[in-house]
C-alpha cells in the first residue's frame, strides 16, 4: 500500500474512480484557460507529498479513558483517520491540503456502540473541556466539521447505523444517524420503498449528515428537503436528550427539530431520525431547449406554481452552462448544433431543462403531458429522455472531476442560494457580473430545485488561481461573490449550510436577535460549548 | 340596547346568527339524554344576569401612561371589552362564564397603531412587571389567552390589520398580523388568489393567532398547516425583534419560525406574516358511504399515500357520528335508510366521507377519478356531490350549537389528536371506550386532516353534567379523554395548541429537556417573563 499523501487523504468518494478527465473536458478547459500542454503534463500543487500530521494531544489517561468507555478497536488515533476528518470537502479544504497547510486534526476518532457511550463521551469532554464534532461523511463544502482545538470526532457510521423500524402502513422508517445513504436506500429497495433524498454526497453521506446540514437532495422538488421528510428526531445534548415525535403534524409549542435541522453538531448528536418513506414507482425523464434563459424560468414557475404535481429532478442550465454541457458532449458547432440554430436556438441565449416524473404511473404521464404543453407555448424544443438520462448517470460522478481541475491550477467552486420567482433574475444577473468581471471565468449557473414561491440558484465557477497568493486570492472572490449574493436578496444557503465558510455573513443575515438567541440556545444546551465551536460562527471561532 | 350579560359576552360570533336548535336537532337530543320538555323550557344556568367585572388595576398614572403612548382612543378599560378578552372559546370557558365565574379580566384593551409602539408597550410592560397578552379573535380552545395578574390585552386587529404586499409572480402575500381572515381573502379574492387557510374559527380569526396557535384549516389536507404555508415572520420580543426571511427553503442554521408558530404569545409579538396564496381555482365536492369505518380508513390512507394530489375537505366521519347526521337530516330509519341498508351500508358500521378537489382543475378531475375508483374497491357508495356540498355550506356554524345545547345541560366539548396510520384504529378505539364509560356520553369522531403517514382524529363529545358539581364533573371526564389519547400515542394536539388546558401534561409529553428548553428560550427573549405567563405551562402559571 502506498504511503498516504496530503492528496490521497482528500481524495473525493470511491478510489475505484479513476477521476480523469475526458478529451472533450480538457480540449474545453484548455480553450476557455487559454492552458499549454505543460499545464496538463504537470499537475499543478498536487499535493502528493507524504501526509504529515500533528501528533494528537490526549494524554495517555485520557486516550485509556478513551478505551475504556467504548472498547479499544473504537478509538482510532492513526494519522490518516485523523487527518480524513480535520476537514470537509469544500474547494478551500482541499486547496489548504494540496497546500500541505492541514487544518488541526481531531484528537481521536471515535465510534461509540450505544447511546449510553455516546453520553459517556459527551460526560468525559465536558470533563476535559474537550470539543466533540459528530462528523458524517466529511463531505461538507462549508467547513462546518473542523477541530481548531483538537477533540474527540464523533464517528456513528461504525455502530449506529441500523434501520431500527420500517413501518410500511404509515410510509415511514426509523432508523441511526450513522446510517449510509445507500446501505439505507438499499435495505428500503428491498422491501419497495425508496428514502426520496438523494445530495450529491449522496454515496458517502448519513442520516445524521442529512439532518445536521439541513440538506436538499436532487429529487427534493418532489420529496421535500430533509426538513420535508424527517418526521421524528432524538437529540443527546449535554443537558439531556431530547425526543421530537415522529407525527405528522402537531400543535404542540415550539417544533425543536427545526432548531436541530441545521445546528451542524453545535446543539447535540441526533441519533435518530424517523424518515417518510415512498413506494418504489415508475421514473419518467424529459428534457428540452428553451430559447432563453428567462422563458425557462417562466416555465419553472408556470410548472410549479400550475399544481399538477411536482417533477422529481427539475434543472435549468443558464446559457454558458448549456454551452459548456454541448462542447463536452461534442455537439457545440456540429450538424445537431446547426439544426439546433435553425430551429432559433441559439448559443449564449438557449437553454437546457431536465426533469423526471417520480412517484405515481399515471399522475407522472399528466405531469409530463402537462409540461411539455407548457414548454411548447414558451418555445421550447422536448429533447426526449436522453439528456435527462446521460445527466442522471453521472449525477454523482462531478465532485471527482475537482482534483483534475485543481491540478490545472483552477478554482473549481459553488454557490448556491434560495431565492423568490421576482428576485431570481436579477440576482443571477448581479452575481454573474461580479463572475465575469474576473477574467476568463467560467461562470454557470443553473436552477437545482423549485418551489411554488421561488428556486434554488445553483452556481459553478472556475477561474486561474492566483498561484502566488492561492489562499488570498480564493478567499477574496469568494467573498465577492457572496455579497452580490446577498445585496441581491438570496439567502446565504439554500442546503449547504453556514459551516466556518458562511460565519463572517450570518449575523447580518439572520439578525443580532436571532443570533443571541442560537447562542443562548448553545448555552443551555451544551453549557460548557464543547460541542462543534466555532461552526454557525458559534464562539470560539 | 340591553344591558350585557355574561352570556351575550361569551356569545360564538356573529349575534345576526340565532343559534337555535332546529327540531330534529331537538328531537335526537332529546332521545338520546331522555330529556323532558321543561329541559327545553328552561334553559339551565343560561348566564342571563348581568355582566359584573371587577374593576381594572390601573393606576391613574399607568392609564394615562398607556393613553399617552398609543392614543386614548386605543385604550379600552371598559367591562364589557375587558371580559370579552378575558378567557377564549373552550367549553370550560363558557362554562366559568354561565357559572359567573368570570376568569380575571385585562386591565387594559389596547391597540397599537405601529411596531415602534408595540416595543413602547413591551418596555411599558417591562417597567411595570405587567403581564402582556397578543389577543386575535378570543377563539381558543385551550385557554390560550388569560389574564390570571391582569395586564394589558394587546389587540393589533384595529390598526396592524393590512395587507402589506401581494407578490402575484412569487406567489405571497406579507400581511399584519392583526389582519382578520375573512378581510384577507376578500382582498385576495379581488385580484385571483385565495389565502388556502380556513379554521373553523375563520370569521373571527387573525392571521397572528393561525400561526400564534400553530392552527390548521378545513382544506388543510390540500392547503397544509399554517406551518407549510407560513414563509416569513416578524416577531417583536422584549429582546429585541426577529425577523424570519420568507425563502422558500433554507440551510441557515435553526428555523426560528418553528419555535414562534406555536409560541402562543409567550416569547414575543408576532406583526407580519409572510404566507404562500395561491390562484382561485375550480372545486369540485364528492362523497361517499363506507361499508365500515376501517375500510374508511384504509381508503384515505391509500389516497394519501397514492400520491395523484391531496383533496381539500377529506373527512370520514365514525358510525356514530354518521348515524346522528343521518337523524338530523331525516333520513336514519326512512325510505334513504331502508335503501343504504339494502345495499349493505348499515347502521353503527356505515361511514360518511366528505371530500372535495381544489385547485387545478384537470389535476382535480384525476385525483376524483382516482378517489372513486379506490372508493369502488372498499365498497364504497358514491353520493355525489350533495352531501360535501351541505357540509360546505354549514361549515362554519357549528360553534354557535354549544350554547343551546349547553341550556340542556349538556356538556359540548371536543378533542383532536395526531396519530399515524398504524396507530389510529387502537386509538380510537380505547378513547371511544373511555368515552362510552359515562352513561347517555354521544362519542363522535372523525378524521379531519390526512397525512401520508397518519391523520388527526377529531372526538366530539356530549353527555350531561352533572348539575351539582359542573366544573369538577366536566374537569375530571376532560382528563380521562386526554389520558386515554396520550396512552394511545396520539399527539397532544394537532392543530388546537396546549394553552393551559393542556399544560398539566405538556412536560411529560414534550420531555424534560424540551420543556427546559423552552423555558430558557423564554428568559432569553422575555427576561421578565410578562408575555402570557402561564400558557404553555411556562410559570407562573
Amino acid at each position: 500500500m502506498p504511503a498516504p499523501t496530503f492528496r490521497s487523504v482528500i481524495r473525493w468518494g470511491d478510489p475505484a474512480q479513476s477521476g480523469a478527465l475526458n478529451a472533450a473536458t480538457r480540449e474545453a478547459l484548455r480553450e476557455q484557460f487559454n492552458l499549454s500542454d505543460t499545464a496538463f503534463e504537470q499537475p499543478f500543487q498536487a499535493g502528493d507529498e507524504p501526509l504529515r500530521v500533528a501528533p494528537g494531544q490526549l494524554s495517555d489517561e485520557q486516550l485509556h479513558e478513551l478505551q475504556q468507555l467504548v472498547g479499544p478497536e473504537n478509538v482510532d488515533t492513526s494519522d490518516v483517520a485523523r487527518a480524513r476528518r480535520s476537514s470537509g470537502q469544500s474547494y478551500l479544504d482541499v486547496l489548504r491540503f494540496r497546500l500541505g497547510q492541514l487544518p488541526k486534526a481531531p484528537d481521536a476518532v471515535v465510534a461509540p456502540r450505544n447511546e449510553a457511550e455516546i453520553d459517556a463521551l459527551l460526560a468525559f469532554c465536558g470533563r476535559h473541556s474537550m470539543p466533540i464534532v459528530p462528523v458524517g461523511g466529511s463531505t461538507s463544502v462549508t467547513r462546518a466539521t473542523e477541530f481548531p482545538q483538537g477533540g474527540i470526532c464523533l464517528d456513528l457510521s461504525r455502530h449506529l447505523n441500523r434501520v431500527l423500524e420500517v413501518d410500511a402502513k404509515s410510509g415511514f422508517a426509523r432508523v441511526q444517524a450513522g446510517l449510509l445513504g445507500p446501505h439505507y436506500e438499499a435495505y428500503l429497495n428491498q422491501q419497495g420503498f425508496t428514502c426520496g433524498h438523494f445530495p450529491q454526497s449522496f454515496e458517502h453521506s448519513t442520516v445524521g449528515g442529512w439532518l445536521a446540514a439541513r440538506g436538499a437532495g436532487q429529487q427534493s422538488t418532489y420529496y421535500g428537503k430533509i426538513e420535508d421528510i424527517v418526521l421524528g428526531m432524538k437529540v443527546l445534548t449535554p443537558a439531556g436528550s431530547i425526543d421530537c415525535k415522529p407525527y405528522a403534524r402537531t400543535s404542540t409549542g415550539p417544533d425543536w427539530k427545526h432548531i436541530f435541522l441545521g445546528s451542524e453538531g453545535c446543539l447535540g448528536i441526533i441519533t435518530e431520525a424517523t424518515l417518510k418513506i415512498w413506494p418504489v414507482r415508475g421514473r419518467s425523464f424529459f428534457s428540452f431547449f428553451l430559447p432563453s434563459w428567462e422563458k425557462g424560468v417562466e416555465l419553472l414557475r408556470e410548472i410549479l406554481q400550475a399544481d399538477f404535481g411536482r417533477p422529481g429532478v427539475l434543472r435549468l442550465s443558464d446559457p454558458e452552462e448549456t454551452e459548456l454541457g454541448l462542447k463536452l458532449n461534442g455537439m457545440a458547432g456540429g450538424t445537431t448544433d446547426t439544426w439546433l440554430q435553425r430551429l432559433g436556438y441559439k448559443p449564449g441565449e438557449r437553454c437546457l431543462m431536465l426533469g423526471s416524473a417520480e412517484g405515481d404511473t399515471q399522475s407522472g404521464l399528466l405531469l409530463a403531458a402537462r409540461v411539455h404543453a407548457l414548454a411548447l407555448l414558451r418555445g421550447a424544443l422536448p429533447l426526449g429522455p436522453g439528456p435527462t438520462r446521460k445527466w442522471w448517470k453521472q449525477r454523482f460522478h462531478h465532485p471527482y472531476l475537482r482534483a483534475p481541475m485543481m491540478d490545472l491550477g483552477l478554482i473549481v467552486d459553488t454557490l448556491e442560494t434560495s431565492v423568490s420567482w421576482t428576485g431570481l433574475n436579477a440576482l443571477r444577473q448581479g452575481v454573474r457580473q461580479v463572475l465575469k468581471a474576473r477574467p476568463r471565468t467560467l461562470a454557470m449557473c443553473h436552477i437545482s430545485h423549485a418551489y411554488q414561491t421561488g428556486a434554488n440558484l445553483y452556481f459553478i465557477f472556475t477561474s486561474p488561481i492566483d498561484r502566488d497568493r492561492q489562499l488570498e486570492d480564493y478567499q477574496q472572490f469568494h467573498q465577492q461573490v457572496v455579497d452580490a449574493i446577498l445585496a441581491h436578496g438570496g439567502s446565504l444557503s439554500h442546503h449547504h449550510g453556514i459551516g466556518r465558510l458562511f460565519a463572517p455573513w450570518f449575523r447580518e443575515f439572520a439578525g443580532a436577535t436571532a443570533l443571541d438567541l442560537l447562542a443562548g440556545v448553545k448555552r443551555q444546551l451544551d453549557p460548557q460549548g464543547i460541542m462543534n465551536p466555532g461552526a454557525l460562527g458559534l464562539a470560539p471561532a
